[in-house]
């Protein structure tokens, strides 16, 4: 089978949990060690988010004094060579012999008139008590947002048109070569009128950009794996209860909180929709088991309870 | 021909020259109108240098505290995704339809014995004054070095053994996809007594990594641009002289800077005497010049001045 299998941001490196390079190593460890026995019988293509890593860094770059400080687009590429390193090296030291991986610095395109851009949704960086949160953001013209019982920085997410990387990740698949691509959603980019692509400041939702990357490269199944053990109705209420099968239609009647769980419901019923094939949600520990259909929630044309 | 061309880091973001993402796609940009016509008639494989940028991630990494900072192989990563983003974006604008180029994050294996860890010497970050420097040095634990009229922050430099995705970089060159890659020297890592691979806190010197890069894919021409015209003998001194066609012997014979010329002419030499194919040094703009003989310096086996 062909799977793209995205890595979340927050499941990287925990909500509340300190931005160090340990616990980003420690937490990928887990998703190697959760995807290396999955390799073996299976083309995998794996994607991961950025937002707490995106977020630490652009606050890392303002932080000598703003003329160093790099745009969103530039800073999304560090953190595709940082995580996609670390989630290279981790992987490559658990893989079968002759099997290799490669980690592939991807942009997308957007487009220029998304609205997304008037509308800052996506949550990046650290937590935040409010009252830091709103200094930070009259002293850096920041946009922020309520995450739980904190805020976060949020920031324009526009939506992903067209991988600009995709030959060469098909070429590499292809050749059996395990492929880490489309990191933190990939760098957003826009064509300008001379037809010329160039970067813009936005994060792309990587769910979104996996399912786009899931479609095009005709994946068999998608999975999204997170820090929470599967899609919940009634998540947060007393009634929450977790949803083991289930269909698109009777997953888009619920609701999800926008940032975190609504990007991947979203995703995961787009590539259902459009393919016919599997779409699992679920922890970052239970890739193979998601898989199987014995954790998570398996979203499939059908579905069933 | 198959061709692998270093950029400097220091032609990137020039000496000096403020940090800035202005300055570096601006410098960029000077590359990539260099490299584009040269793509038509050969299979292209381009590293780049990043001492300037990886000593400023370090600075960045480090400014909000010690638990944020993160180690020089993960900022090594970091460069490869920023330097390689806008590498790409620059040179896919300019790129004749059909040619396509990707940039692959590179590990590259070193000697956890190599004595270079003893002896820090590579440059890195931005230039500072004697006071400053020292400061720095005592209350970070950096070492420094002199750089011309000013000092910098060194670090390890080992010597590059064996590229981790030699095998990937190989396939994509086959099928005529320009890459990037190796990018600051490639992420150090070091094999633990387990066989497992490790990052490590050093710089790799990107023209011995680019020379061993060009050995082992088999280049038939090895160039490395900078921010000088040529090698010259004499330099800073009344009797400078621009060589223009030499051989290893006798380039070997003459004293150049560590850490700037020095590596350049060691890698170059290496090359040719491996491989009996030419190398060149010279300027970011000149690269089909210098091809063609007609610019910079050419080291052959025969030489001839």
């Amino acid at each position: 089978m062909r799977i793209v299998i995205a890595l979340g941001g927050n499941a990287l490196l925990r909500r509340g949990e300190p931005l160090t390079e340990e616990n980003q190593r420690h937490n990928i460890a887990v998703a190697a060690a959760s995807l290396a026995p999955i390799t073996q019988n299976n083309a995998l293509v794996i994607t991961h988010g950025n937002g707490p890593q995106v977020g630490l860094l652009a606050m890392q770059s303002a932080a000598l004094g703003p003329s160093a400080a790099y745009p969103l687009d530039v800073l999304d590429a560090e953190t595709e060579g940082m995580v996609g390193y670390l989630i290279e090296q981790a992987l490559d030291n658990l893989l079968p012999a002759g099997k290799r991986c490669a980690s592939l610095l991807t942009q997308i395109e957007v487009d220029p008139a998304d609205p997304a851009f008037q509308q800052p949704s996506k949550p990046i960086g650290p937590l935040f008590g409010e009252d830091e949160a709103k200094q930070l953001a009259e002293a850096r013209g920041w946009h922020i947002a309520r995450d739980g019982e904190h805020y976060r920085r949020v920031v324009a997410s526009p939506r992903p048109l067209r991988i600009l990387e995709l030959g060469v990740i098909e070429l590499l698949v292809e050749q059996c070569v395990i492929v880490i691509c489309a990191g933190g959603g990939g760098v957003p980019t826009v064509r300008r009128r001379d037809g010329s692509l160039v970067g813009v400041e936005a994060v792309i939702d990587k769910d979104l950009a996996s399912a786009l990357l899931a479609r095009t490269l005709k994946a068999d199944a998608l999975l999204l794996l997170t820090d929470v053990d599967a899609v919940y109705a009634d998540w947060e209420t007393p009634q929450a209860r977790a949803i083991h099968h289930t269909a698109p239609q009777a997953l888009r009647k619920l609701a999800f909180a926008p940032g975190s769980m609504a990007p991947k419901v979203e995703a995961a019923c787009e590539f259902v929709e459009h393919t016919g094939h599997i779409a699992g949600i679920g922890r970052l520990a239970d890739a193979g088991a998601i898989l199987n259909g014995t954790a998570g929630t398996t979203i499939s044309k059908l579905g069933s309870e």
